[in-house]
């Protein structure tokens, strides 16, 4: 159920992988291809959901699962909901509570693939919820991308979804910083984003040290500190601004690192940053 | 010159390497461990100059760069000094004018790596500047790591700086969010970083496609639109905040999505939010 960008990657999967598969979709035309690869088109989500004993849901957010699922209400019992649309923890949990509640087996997914990678071994897949009902369909969960139980509590997948996706969006808005500025001294996106995936990957490196130094609590360094990259960051901001180019990405990290310092930090480890925002 | 946390590396890295090296540092027993390896202790910074062909310097920023060189300016002449402290750009080219004028060449660089990296494959810098200069010593400069030469403006090595150390901050954001906020649900960063990395390293390969989309102009997307990923946000920043942890890092982002979302462009691509910030 959902057949949006993702979705249809889903569906498409299962069906390549010989399995019948119903399909049901708000806007109906975006199950053609998939129906004209064999999939069974359901009229209404009552319709997708008694047709199969696994459900998998992929929408916009939780309130449209709950919203498609309610009227199907009485014909949940007896199966297992897998639903992977990105959510957060509390409304996991209370979904997961309701689909019980119903008598089916709730799993809650967060997945960690763009639709182009979905079945490649770099995608995964964490789970959370009733561990014997993805017991039962984790050879298939498995074509998706590599499949990992996080725990019983419904609303875990959705913590770690939390916490992956903000250091996604983080990269991001890195990202759109670097192209905004090279591209105002004239050097093309494509052309700078290669120099940055280059330097992303080496630089990730640096991610498990600072891990370390925030779960000891030790932020003795002899890598990079705080006043280094005060500085340096206030500089990259400067020159940004004289670009032309909004910056506000990245000022709320200078003003972290400020704070650092001013705290007396400042021959610490950037990775103390995150003092000041728990 | 400059023995901090990068320079004591740069300087081991040629050491190991057999050439002869002077050393300075304002606080002279960062010079210890590298006279004890055979280098020799320069007292000055004109020492220092007047020792080497091939000046190298790597301190704080440029304006002690130049505070450094001034006293020394009339031994700079026939002499290559290669500048790895970060800096910007308008800066880097004064800073070249004005060593140029000393009679010495002037080729600034910018370091992509971390001390520990330093002479690893993964390891670039980015040149620019004085290209003949560049060409004497690349021999030796590609010990530190790939030696790329970018144009003869010696802003633009600066050019690239910015750009891409905006992108490594973004990522470091984005990281500092993942690791308060599953802490915040006691998930130790050890752990969430493990899963971060694998992650990242698979979104990254969403950056040259979103490259492609800006440079192209066209947002057209099958892969992730401006809608979801607003709702997406929204949601995470709000489980965030639940869990009492600050979200300061992440909102200027999600105001670029809603930006974007209200301009129409909601069923666009992720990477038009690029448009708010040129
Ligand atoms: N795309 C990715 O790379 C990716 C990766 C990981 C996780 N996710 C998550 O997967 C979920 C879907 O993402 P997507 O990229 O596939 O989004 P999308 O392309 O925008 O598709 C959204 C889906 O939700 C449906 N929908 C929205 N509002 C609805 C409503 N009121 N009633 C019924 N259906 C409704 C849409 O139906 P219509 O077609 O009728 O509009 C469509 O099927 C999201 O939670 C997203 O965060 C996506
Ligand atoms: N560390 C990295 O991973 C890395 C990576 C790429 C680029 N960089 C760049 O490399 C440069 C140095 O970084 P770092 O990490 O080595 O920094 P660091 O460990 O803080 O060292 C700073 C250096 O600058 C010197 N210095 C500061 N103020 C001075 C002054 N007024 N007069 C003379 N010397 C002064 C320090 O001398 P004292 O020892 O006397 O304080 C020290 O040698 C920075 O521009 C940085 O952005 C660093």
């Amino acid at each position: 159920m959902g057949l949006g960008n993702l979705g249809q990657v889903l569906a498409r999967t299962f069906l390549d992988q010989g399995h019948a598969v119903t399909v049901w979709n708000r806007s109906q035309d975006k199950a053609d291809d998939l129906v004209a690869r064999g999939a069974t088109r359901a009229a209404t989500p009552a319709d997708a959901i008694r047709a199969s004993d696994l459900v998998v849901i992929c929408v916009l957010d939780y309130t449209t699962v709950r919203d498609l699922l309610t009227p199907a209400a009485g014909d949940l019992a007896g199966r297992v909901v897998v639903n992977v649309t990105s959510g957060i923890p509390d409304p996991a949990r209370e979904l997961g509570a309701w689909i019980t509640d119903s008598g089916a087996a709730y799993v809650d997914g967060a997945v960690y693939a763009i639709p182009q990678t979905i079945g490649t071994p770099e995608a995964f897949v964490l789970y959370s919820g009733d561990e014997k009902a993805f017991g039962r369909h984790r050879a298939l969960l498995e074509t998706l991308g590599t499949a990992e139980f996080v725990g019983t509590d419904a609303g875990l997948a959705a913590v770690h979804d939390v916490a992956l996706l903000s250091g996604m969006y983080g990269m991001f808005a890195g990202f759109f910083q670097t192209v905004a500025v090279s591209g105002s001294a004239g050097i093309g996106a494509a052309r700078v984003t290669e120099l940055l995936v280059r330097w992303l990957k080496e630089a990730i490196a640096a991610l498990p040290a600072f891990a370390a130094e925030i779960d000891a609590g030790d932020y003795r360094t002899q890598t990079s500190n705080l006043d280094i990259n005060a500085v340096g960051l206030a500089n990259i901001l400067a020159a940004t601004r004289a670009q032309g180019v909004g910056v506000e990405l990245l000022t709320p990290l200078h003003a972290l690192f400020e704070q650092q310092v001013s705290a007396g930090h400042g021959a610490e480890s950037l990775a103390r940053t995150i003092e000041s925002l728990r």
